[in-house]
């Protein structure tokens, strides 16, 4: 396990790098633009599912009096009547969450969570209902907020209070309604939270501001997205982070399948479902070549496009190159492609100059961390005419009739108008489970005040969770193999920084 | 340009090969399964395109009168009122339909089709309304009607009617209203069509059933379909084709474009609207290797999936073992195969003892030509469950909860779950309209009273009004070379059979 | 099996398409450019095989008295002692050769080409070897030569001979060797041939102007040269055929594994022997998108070069466009490319002029059917200085210092600077025997005085017969299913006509 | 820059990782199987290039009195007449190491290494050569030897000589040869070298065991080799490093062109040089998913093959799946495939029982990083012959006529079979090149007594350098972006552990 001071070095550089504009977002309601983290249900594209509340029940969940069958009514939901429907979709989706399966099946003897209080507050999904149950079977409590207004599914919601457990979400919050399901999740008589499962940071925001003595038992803090981890290095930087925090966003496998496999599916499914759009022939050019724009690109290459990259970092402009792509800038092609995609996690990428110089027709969206790498806001101008012609896709129109599609409004295409596989939550939900447990089991002293990153090994351990389902057979090494490289036979087979 | 001998001789080959069960099916109402034909806004997962009529006006068509704004009632169709919203939806289509659009301009100058009395049984789309203009405005005078019940954009045949067309169509008509729409389009006092534009051998059949004598004044048939073809060869065989007929389905460039390119991209496309499946790593099985094969297989191989192949055909399967497919029997697979696709043109390719071999969540879906090739008759017994869990998705539960997931019901993915691209459609279209012109002019004795492929040059043709949409720039043959090659300078530049 | 009438048809297309400049080529000495046909022995990137005869004796094999270990003296080639070290080459073919080995076997009990005098003229090589023992074992008597001067394997040829052949063929025979070793085959008191299995044509030259009385015997003929074929739809053409002729050349499965799968890899093998270039980021235009073309085109973009194609035929150029090349004229990109590969079967695809533009360093080569594609005469000016680098590698010196890398003169590379697989010479292979028997044993009439392609079924027997290589299982008709497709269970499974 | 601390922490994950069995291999001659450095020209396929010296001179060149046109004698190598030939090699290098040539020019105003006294002992290549003459355009004096007795290029050493270099080294010396150039390299009368450029850790060896003085004049040591950074790591973690290292084999760049790009090249040139084996259809199992068997999967699926893998690790195996190969163990795939290829970096990874099992024809061959992958060992038994085909192929015969087709006696395919492009070594050199302007210029106190990575932001610009081969265009950062992102304009663009 690495040491609290490498992890601290760590942070200096990520923080440099990533995270700019620190004192004017630290304030601000976060934007909560995450890659991701919408499942199936929840995609505009997909909501025809049989059996989704259309009882346009116009009374606030906040009003209405609230029991299970059981009499239970410690949660807040939308409609306990739709339990059933939620508890089809939790089974389908336990279904292909193999790995949390296998880790309650291990709990049977064991329960390495009893005793944990969890406090999470995460998208409502029938895959975090996967996640909630597990938690359980692992021994803890849980309570749970919705981390998105509009993400929460709200049979889910009422299958998880149907099942006992006390949920403060649906579909459709206001502002106000958000931080009241917070505090009502985090503030009841008797009982106190030791763990926190967080997705943006709204949680541990919360709790920071209203309930800091509660810090004193708390014994973890496992934050999922881009923001929130954000905040904690910020807290950590500024001495005020005071109990150990696991960042699960930057482990090997959620990355490589968060960004590179996810998006390499996601781009084609994005543009298909909003424009219908045929890729073979089609020029395209695809800005920045991190992972995303890796994943982007193979996808469109092996569908027949010609693709452009370009990029600001000489390493990855060289990848670029061997993968068989021709490096250029913007202005280069911008006239003369079919389609524009943004990946850089950069802002102001695609600038109205661009945009003014495009053909009729170009398509132009974001495959990046949020919604400022196309200056939409410069295509509000007077002699623009907007018209949207689906959800999701708007026509801007030219004086001359020249229209440029825009899809999403700039915000991430594949958290807008695609799906997330459910394979891909749920290598995500058994990387926090085994957070939860490292963080909860840790002695004392192996984790301090600061943010760290889930140990190598248990990377490895979440990706064996999930090779069954590939029916795919790992090797083992033979004692003399293992001597011969130095290592232990169960692992860790590469250093930390191995990606 | 081919001899009819060298057709009539090609003819029994194809007859033989593709058009069994003949005596059954001629006399049937046909089933209109060709591939495709479906433009975007008729596909059930993009529905929610705006403007669509909402208006459930329950008066039939058939009972109302109606005007367009110039006076003018020769049509009969939904709702006038839609007209302006569909004429967008023709303009959009224009921008993707360049052929065409250069084919008008073209005509500024000469009208081949001047003279033209062209009565077409189509799908009613905005694509549709692109070629009847074009037609238009190469001289033809046009009457129209629906060649599907559910198929027509009601919205496109507003705006066609409001410009002077005489259509004939809506989305939902009868059976009843069907012929009753292709009749009104044919049977009008004082105009005789002299060419016929029919899209699955519906408008064909009745002339030859009620109006045989209006043959006489005949030049032509141009026919689309796989149905529609398949009828004139019958009816050439059985020496009562009394006009000349063109078949554009088999034309190579809409084969390839129609097959393989299509079905590449819409063999993913389909399954995530559908599922959300995530393609990487996962098993497939795809049962045929012919074009549609090729393309699925290429397609999912590109996004990670291991594939299998079953083929009859040795040739075929070789291409498959050296394009890094397995060649496998299905029941050599079939229990461990996440996905399995059918495209083999056969019937029963995979039957209730493969469906009960396969594992729990296993798709199932056909991409070939038609509904036989899943058994699922066989599924329609007591001891199975079916659950409806999305339009298009059923889940057939078996005693021991196995859950199979059948797509479609059977029937094809690409035309139900997923869309096909404008520029195929305009390869048809052009193809169509340069078929159409071609019977026309012919000199007499060119074509007899036989089934026609459309002239290898005019093939290219199509191909190169289509070049310019991706800015491709063909060389030509400098004099000394097409005499090294023995050729003319302007094509044809493969002999016939060349695909 | 199709009439003759078909092939007719067939032919007359074939030679207004493929055959120009007939009347100069026709008393020419054929320039024996094939494809291919060297086997791995022969090529000049391969030469270092232990065993090869180094024993430089000058005399010439005309001049001395040859007997092999039984007395037999009816061959005449280099030297006998090697026999043994031809054997091995032999045995090592016959392993890759399962086809053949196939056929032997069903030979056991019945005799196909009992009774036939086949007279071979051939590249004589250890997978010749396997093909005339094949036909030995099938019954039939064997007297061989060589069809090219450079080409024996002279200790194959030593095998031959020791094992009982009449062979007549040594490596670096003069043009005079050249048909006297054809002449000793053919001219033997008391034996009359009545087969004739010929590559490039020049054995049945030989006996058309010297025997022409042995036709009379003479069953058929079967020609695997692009030459050979155009030369018999010539005399055919000109009513001088006297004989039915199979052209084995054009049969799908041999075209396929010619063209685009052996080029796919050859390309890059070619390349990497003579240059070893990397193709990661190389620009590189191929001229011709063909099956070679396409095969050239596939295997560069998966090495992660940038491939820009130009074509003549509309087509094509669409298919290169769907599979995501660029295409342009060659013009537009030669002075920006790393590599020109040329691919269209035309002359002077590249000129000087072109030449003069490449930028330094350029590779230059040909994959097409002959030395005419690239203009390498008007490279022979003072001005210019050539360098020999490598065997097959010249740099051509520009007077400003630019050095264009020409390989192979601008022959075929893959002819000269590759290898062909045995597996390839497999195909062609077992298609010369079978159409041997479809010739021998035809039933008088089926075929005439004409060129035939091989029976479709027995195309596809060919590739059933090498199924077997790949562990590939091919899944058979129900009798149900034949119905329905009107199909025979055992075949052809498609129209004659299908690639 | 970072920190020493940073790189300590750095180091210790490494050489518990990496490098194991120290003790043992500490006193050992170093086996100097790096991953590569041989240059084109020495590749035993590849050895037809004219010119190269048959004067079989057999007085050692120890023995010779040797002096250049110049009257120096400074130097011992083979033959100074070779020094034409050997120029023309060096200035065709020179056009594809541009990045070199690109840091010459920038040394006409400034000398970043004026007065550094360099010695070398590097492979001695054309490429090298053009190594030693930039460091000698940037200010350096250099001193050379030869890393291995066999890979000097003669005619290159007496270009350098003749260019007034003190090179010694020709191409088979003896191992005590080897010694006494390395000697007369470093051991000057009034001459003492203030930087060490090193490929092995030979000549660091040699300094630390004779002249340990001459350290305190020494500001520091470029390592490439793995075998000699091995050794760095070990006196540094011995406290026994008295000048700071730099480790140039592990930065990025260098290591995904060593690995994954070049290998996805060699591993089908090492393959066709050596077996001609066709790649289409055939059945292979790599050993080891890093990123020399990303390369090979790739490439080998790209050309038609079914690949299989083998991993150890579950991260690694996780990526395989999602890139469409099968996880497997060897046993289960061992029996069917055509080919292994192991690259795992570990021991007795195909062991006797799997060559037992293989089937006939069966080809192996190592890619990985030494020769203990495949235990030859266990071949050399009696019952089994080997017999040699052809140079680096041997066929291993079971007592049943099976035969194993083994390449290059299981070492590296591609150091032995292959050959390395120029382009990647140019990245290696510059890479080397820029360590020594950094270490020779670095300010007091940045670098410790310990071995470090090379700066990313120097990582960064020898990735630059190169884009110019590509006629690749890089994206400049505005001023607003680099604040938004909290990056410098000129990089570094990515954290350091960024891949």
């Amino acid at each position: 396990v690495l040491s609290g001071k490498e992890f601290f070095v760590f942070d200096l550089v990520l923080e440099q790098i990533q995270f700019a504009d620190q004192k004017q977002e630290f304030n601000k309601r976060p934007t909560k633009i995450g890659r991701r983290s919408l499942s199936r249900s929840i995609s505009q594209s997909s909501t025809d599912s049989y059996g989704s509340d259309s009882s346009d029940d116009e009374t606030s969940p906040r009003d209405k009096q609230q029991k299970n069958s059981k009499g239970n009514g410690d949660f807040c939901i939308k409609n306990i009547k739709q339990a059933d429907f939620g508890r089809r979709e939790i089974e389908i989706a336990e279904q292909e969450m193999p790995a949390l399966m296998a880790l309650r099946k291990r709990a049977q003897g064991e329960k390495p969570l009893a005793g944990a209080k969890v406090v999470g507050c995460t998208h409502i999904t029938a895959q975090t209902a996967v996640l909630m149950e597990t938690l359980t079977a692992l021994g803890a409590q849980c309570r749970w907020a919705a981390c998105n207004i509009y993400s929460t599914q709200n049979e889910v919601a009422a299958a998880l209070a149907e099942g006992g457990f006390s949920v403060f979400a649906w579909k459709g919050e206001s502002e106000d309604d958000f931080w009241w399901c917070i505090d009502r999740c985090v503030n009841l008589e008797g009982w106190q939270p030791n763990m926190i499962l967080d997705d943006g940071g709204d949680l541990t925001h919360w709790i920071y501001k209203k309930y800091p003595n509660m810090f004193k038992k708390i014994k973890g803090i496992v934050e999922e997205s881009v923001t929130g981890v954000h905040r904690l290095y910020q807290l950590s930087k500024a001495g005020k982070l005071c109990v150990p925090a696991m960042n699960v966003n930057d482990s090997v496998t959620k990355q490589k399948f968060d960004n590179l496999y996810c998006c390499r599916e996601s781009i084609l499914d994005g543009l298909k479902r909003t424009t219908d759009v045929m890729f073979g022939g089609k020029q395209v050019v695809v800005c920045g070549y991190g992972e995303v724009g890796k994943g982007c690109c193979a996808a469109l290459k092996a569908m027949g496009s010609i693709v452009y990259v370009t990029e600001i970092d000489p390493i990855c402009a060289l990848q670029a190159c061997m993968d068989g792509f021709r490096l250029v800038k913007l202005n280069e092609v911008i006239r003369q492609v079919d389609i524009v995609i943004t990946c850089t996690g950069n802002k102001n990428v695609v600038v109205r100059e661009y945009l003014d110089r495009m053909k009729n027709g170009c398509i132009v969206c974001n495959m990046g961390h949020s919604n400022t790498e196309i200056d939409v806001a410069s295509l509000r101008t007077p002699e623009l005419t907007w018209e949207r012609v689906r959800s999701q896709v708007d026509h801007v129109i030219w004086p001359d009739g020249k229209r440029i599609v825009l899809l999403a409004e700039g915000r991430l295409l594949n958290l807008s108008c695609s799906t997330v596989p459910t394979f891909v939550l749920s290598i995500t939900a058994t990387t926090q489970a085994l957070a939860l447990i490292e963080l909860y089991n840790a002695p004392e002293g192996r984790y301090k005040q600061d943010v760290y990153l889930l140990p190598k090994k248990m990377d490895e351990y979440v990706a064996s969770l999930h090779l069954p389902t590939f029916d795919a057979h790992l090797t083992e090494l033979s004692d003399e193999q293992a001597k011969y490289l130095g290592l232990n036979k169960n692992g860790p087979f590469k250093p930390n920084y191995y990606r």
